[in-house]
């Protein structure tokens, strides 16, 4: 649907916070990774990007850092954090202050909550993408911390239940979401689907690769890219044995509302459903 | 849910269509089996084997005929039908005419429906399990001819899409049922919302491995079985960009309806809601 909303449209400058499945392309169109940096302000953009996920942080910080410049990127920082106590840094506090746009990378989620979770630096990060100060965007484990809740890992092939899904606490960038990426790419609808059983007051996002869940903080989810997005809504729930069975007997759930959102498509959060065009 | 309608009762022996997800146990509580055995007539039961779906008819058939020997069947013979010729045989015609139950083996879905569909033989296996005369168990690509429309292959790791799915003619015993089987085992969530963006008058069926949906023709589901049967209902779809995008482009689907039942849950098929237990 909207697919009048694509390539003939003004790109927005709005800033977002901009949720990413993995693998984003990186090399041709570049489409999610321009609409981050025209978002952070294009030429004048002053962009921070945390690589902290990744266990080679110098390359894939290196990786981002020449793709933005190529753009034109006015600011670029790699804030390479391998440390918690590297987040009380105050130039590095005093460069989030004044950035424009955080990118975080792929790697370990559960690595990069371990480094930036409830550090003053992550707070400030936060709190400027709420209120919309800046563009915050996270790819693969990147996107993975969004939530207040987070997948850490995980399985699939199995019928949904407890132990088919890891669940920590994430950065709480969106707390309402529960977010899992590389979606339909690895099979990842069990899992998500046990996690949303166990946590009936989050929403299910489920962000294919090269596919970008946009938050303008106007209620509306965007996508943008080349998969799906799959909404796996709760609110209407039933009945779940979740509570009441063994950590690996199959989930009962009654009254799941599934949405797969593509290019172009919008969602109101509020409703909890998409915005659907008139009939012809 | 009901988890006391489990062992504790004792099993009907009311004739049934029983879908199974392939892979069901053979070996130990053969619950499932035991169960077709039970709806069949027990030791009264004459059970004819279909093993038509398989390359190797003469070895899966003789397989099954051990299990219902031992469980006491009075009648057993394997339906060998390799040649579409065979099924206007009078003697065939004969034993369906006077059986009690009849089992179609996993294989190949589309050698199954080549060799029977449209057949007087399958015509009256078809007639005699709508009526209730006898009880009709299909397991794997056995159950994958259950409904009208049927799903012949498929792949998965992608965002939903039409050529995740490829959708011919079934056997019709249920016509209303998109059937898919090994289900989240082989991950196949995806192609069976792509299926039902295509038929969005069906209701979508996922079965699992060792799980069976049963029907008893009172227009309940019954689950029995180690997994889950994913109900995908699509009857207050929104929206599917189904019709106007390229084969390979992922789906836009508004408003699907999803539930996962367990052993022991049923489903209300004309209201389309799984029967909830009244809270405690």
């Amino acid at each position: 649907m909207f697919q009048f909303l694509g390539e003939e449209m003004p790109q927005s400058t709005k800033t977002a916070i901009m949720i990413i499945g993995g693998a984003e392309d990186k090399v041709h169109g570049r489409e999610i990774l321009r609409s981050f940096f025209n978002r952070s302000g294009s030429t004048d953009a002053r962009i921070a990007i945390i690589p902290s996920a990744s266990r080679e942080p110098a390359v894939i910080g290196e990786r981002y850092r020449e793709i933005f410049t190529e753009m034109g990127a006015k600011g670029i920082e790699i804030l390479d954090i391998r440390d918690r106590d590297q987040c009380e840094d105050p130039l590095l506090q005093s460069y989030v202050e004044n950035c424009t746009g955080v990118f975080m990378t792929g790697g370990d989620q559960l690595r990069l909550c371990g480094l930036l979770a409830d550090t003053p630096f992550m707070n400030m990060v936060r709190q400027r993408a709420q209120r919309g100060d800046i563009t915050l965007a996270g790819t693969s484990a990147g996107a993975a911390v969004m939530g207040h809740f987070m997948i850490a890992g995980g399985g699939s092939g199995e019928s949904p239940n407890r132990s088919l899904v890891d669940i920590t606490t994430g950065l709480g960038i969106i707390p309402e979401l529960l977010v899992d990426q590389h979606f339909h790419n690895r099979n990842r609808m069990a899992r998500l689907m046990s996690a949303i059983a166990a946590h009936s007051d989050r929403l299910g996002v489920g962000i294919d690769e090269d596919t970008c869940a946009l938050f303008e903080g106007d209620g509306l989810l965007q996508v943008i890219g080349k998969g799906s997005v799959t909404i796996i809504d709760p609110a209407a729930l039933l009945h779940t044995n979740h509570a009441a069975v063994a950590a690996t007997d199959p989930l009962s759930i009654s009254n799941l509302r599934i949405h797969l959102l593509v290019h172009g498509d919008q969602f109101d959060l509020h409703k909890r459903m998409p915005i659907v065009p008139a009939l012809p």
